[in-house]
């Protein structure tokens, strides 16, 4: 039993918490939203995010930062990328006044803004920037309702320690949750921060109705292109893109109808404009973001990706779907492995 | 422009040798049903495989294997299993009589009942023991309804032969058919020959109404157990797992509820006997048949393959699906990788 500070209390942070409670730990949630806080410790509910669920009653809340570190052994950050710096900052300062050095692992997926850091890179930065060893990074085909249900999901678990990997790997494991350990701390991020790009195209080959092949061939073509970046850009390890951070997570995401992304792909492919989309939406579409992200870190260093580039054009540069896909279709020939 | 002959003309076949006219070639596609090689030849049609459906007319049909190889540079086989072995018997023999040696290309998937070969092996072995770089084989995502309706489809090409891998994906390609070149022979046919199994598992995960997280888990952990199949018993590469005929495959396979096999793995997660399912399926369970060869396989070089030996207990040895699943997220920690 360890205490464990999980730093949001949105619906993953909530359900990774409560869960972590069930594996019987001492779970201590931080969130910024005082009603929220109030209702976890209440009535063990936190419907905005989860509707009929309930929190094991072990998981507490709290808005105050120093009453969540105080005597964590570990410490989970599950918070959205543009306030993950700012609150990692605040954690160093608030470890320092205490003088813990504790784990830390990031379910975050995504990549910050203006930086294109990837989470673990900012905890190494803002927290350890010697002890890159106690970071851990989560990532796989993971819907918090899902695991809320207890259904059965698996995600990986990466760090350059292998001890620590290990030790997050029985933290979290249980009957209907497994972890599979990986050395491949960048690596096993990448793919959750960047496969929204590749949910969008798979909403666009539906709005124009390709069939089956069409999209297994773009999931694939997609990893293709996900893996050059990982290599080329984060110096990440090829088969990480084979595992549940990689092929799996894009599965789930290219497959799900209920993803505003592929939603807004479906719209695009269509013939409905970006800006009509977004303004229907009522919702953030998070991959027109990551789109635009994406792009520039493939213009930086020259990756070859050519669906996400394409993706870019129809989103941002007016480009034809149709004249898009043509030109696909058409490029120079190609290998299948290119790094 | 080439002369070509296609050995089989089932769905598969005859759509290849329609693709392969439409790109220029003059086409001869071989069989052994006389009326179908006269239908194709009167009518250009083949309803009992490909309904509603038109081939080129520049592809015609033959019973004569010798006059299907006359002249012919390259030959494509896309037989069943159980037959191959004697079709390229007699084609070693035309050959030898006609003094020929075209290029060979294999479609089809699955491995030969008993010797447990792939495809590929028993060309080298009957008819270019001293030339494999002469062998070629294609496979990735692809119905035949897809490529015959035009729709977007990728696949792999894969030989010992750069030259001759780029010839082939040259041939085959066109606005909506795109290949890409692979190294890796044997890597290539894996996956298509033993996806199957996979399949069924899907299907039972959905009779037991588990959602998307457990469905993507699957095919990723899926994935890394036909991977070491591929690497241990076959000699193939890790990373030709990531591609078109790996994973591409794969997707496709486990999220279509027209597979025979998915339905009949749905059937058995609801409870129903394998008996029970094959009599009532008015067809064969083509995955039925891998379960076994895939067994027989792992066991036999020791390769832990821990969801396709669970499916076999499953079909085989009456286990109960519920106990199945809680063992296999009871097993001891593993890493992700793991060759």
């Amino acid at each position: 039993m360890k205490k464990i500070a999980v730093l949001g209390n949105g619906s993953w942070g909530s359900v990774l918490g409560s869960l972590l409670a069930d594996n019987g730990n001492d779970v201590v949630l931080y969130g910024n939203i005082d009603s929220v806080n109030e209702e976890i410790n209440k009535h063990h509910t936190n419907e905005h995010y989860m509707k009929n669920w309930k929190l094991n009653p072990n998981a507490t809340a709290t808005g105050d930062l120093e009453k969540a570190l105080q005597g964590a052994e570990v410490v989970l950050f599950v918070l959205p990328t543009k306030a993950f710096r700012i609150v990692a900052k605040n954690v160093r300062k608030v470890l320092d006044k205490i003088g813990t050095k504790p784990l830390l692992i990031t379910a975050t997926k995504g990549i910050e803004p203006g930086t294109k850091k990837l989470t673990t890179e900012i905890l190494a930065e803002e927290i350890y920037p010697e002890d890159q060893d106690k970071i851990v990074a989560i990532s796989g085909p993971s819907h918090a309702e899902n695991v809320a249900q207890k259904d059965l999901t698996a995600i990986a678990c990466a760090s350059t320690s292998v001890e620590n990997a290990k030790e997050v790997q029985e933290m979290f494991s249980n009957d209907y949750l497994r972890l599979y350990t990986n050395s491949d701390l960048v690596g096993v991020e990448v793919g959750g921060a960047v496969k929204n790009v590749i949910a969008v195209a798979a909403g666009i080959l539906v709005g124009k109705k390709y069939g089956d092949d069409a999209k297994a061939a773009l999931m694939t073509r997609g990893l293709a292109e996900i893996t050059r970046l990982g290599v080329n850009y984060f110096g990440a390890e090829p088969m990480t893109f084979s595992g549940l951070a990689g092929i799996g997570d894009l599965i789930v995401t290219c497959t799900s109808v209920n993803s505003r992304n592929w939603r807004a792909g479906k719209q695009l492919g269509e013939g409905k404009s970006l800006d009509y989309i977004i303004e229907n939406m009522g919702q953030t579409v998070e991959g027109a973001t990551t789109v635009k992200a994406v792009h520039e870190l493939a213009q930086e260093k020259n990756i070859d990706m050519p669906i996400s580039e394409a993706v870019y054009r129809v989103m941002y540069e007016n480009a034809n779907v149709d004249e898009e896909i043509k030109q696909m279709m058409g490029r120079s020939p190609k290998p299948e492995i290119s790094l």
